[in-house]
């Protein structure tokens, strides 16, 4: 399998789109599709298909295309979400509180395992969506993610606060920070981070569609 | 000012960087500030800093930098977010109830100006964190889209409704829309669609720290 490191980002990206579209065809019972029509519902071409899981090895069949049942998991194993992967959750405002209740991620193989903030008041509330979770105190975070094995986190706390959660969550021990505070993060090179700035997003459409009539 | 089709999507959204890190040296009473400062803290190089800006046309002053009270206002007008505007929500399910309540918005010149639901339980309940709002039914997009000439729309309803959704929003008006829902939406080429697939960021993540040990 490649390494990481060989793939271009926006193809691993495409293969979580690729991944979403076989598990539409797996829920509607189809067997078998073509790069054509894998592609198609994204608004990919069958070529760009092709090329990207090459990245990755040989799927398919001349003729026959990809096996929906196969496929899908070996993407699933290739992205690494084959098994479910518990999620720590920092900051639980509104943002938060979403996020911890947000069905799409056990869909994907992703697990809020626990739940934490800093302010004294939450700490020990219940969480919505997720049983007999109660949020915890940033003080846990070290032996929570040593227990479980964590590897990934969300991180939803206000910009001010966040490089230094996010300092508390590399030292725990995450690798990989999914980040919704509006701030760019320091953190070593080898830790991963993802931001999403969901305002900067509204600021991009607002872009592409000034001077239009 | 160059036109939004002649610039790289990188560079916009850059812009939106640059433009967050000169609210924080605004709220901070900075008044000039060089290429490298800017980028510094967004790991963005000075040289890259000038060549971005440069798309836009001429900004700051040899030897003594940007004035961070006249880069803002101009960045603004650039991303179309010098006045504020008005966006509609479409799905207040959990994530459309903590988007309706996210404050990140109005820093940068959005308001939600109106709500939507297709589930008749939840229209006429009122919305948390906006004033006076209760949620409307679909059927009032177009009146409310027209009445506060609105362009942008967030959707947050469920995969299966999205597309559906979708094209009841650009029916209405809408130009822009940022997707929440984990579908590829095919609307008109005209019309802006920002996606936003919380479970495929936390799957990239997912897949970029894949085989450390």
């Amino acid at each position: 399998m490649a390494r990481a490191e060989n793939v271009p980002a926006a193809a691993v990206q495409r293969l979580s789109l690729y991944l979403r579209q076989l598990d539409f065809f797996q829920a509607h019972n189809r067997r078998t599709i073509s790069s054509r029509q894998l592609g198609d519902p994204l608004g990919i071409s069958d070529a760009q298909v092709r090329k990207d899981l090459a990245h990755f090895g040989q799927f398919g069949q001349a003729g026959v295309g990809y096996r929906v049942s196969e496929l899908g998991p070996r993407l699933r194993q290739i992205l690494g979400t084959d098994k479910t992967a518990p999620v720590v959750l920092v900051g639980f405002g509104n943002l938060g509180r979403a996020l911890g209740a947000y069905h799409g991620f056990d869909k994907r193989g992703f697990e809020v395992a626990a739940v934490f903030d800093a302010d004294p008041k939450k700490v020990g509330q219940s969480v919505p969506g997720i049983e007999s979770a109660r949020i915890r105190p940033m003080s846990d975070l070290p032996k929570v993610v040593a227990e479980r094995d964590v590897r990934l986190g969300i991180l939803a706390v206000p910009a001010t606060a966040a490089q230094a959660a996010a300092e508390t969550m590399v030292a725990a021990g995450i690798r990989g920070i999914l980040n919704f505070a509006p701030v760019t993060l320091h953190v070593d090179a080898d830790v991963a981070v993802a931001s999403v700035d969901l305002a900067v997003q509204l600021e991009q459409l607002s872009f592409q569609i000034a001077g239009q009539a």
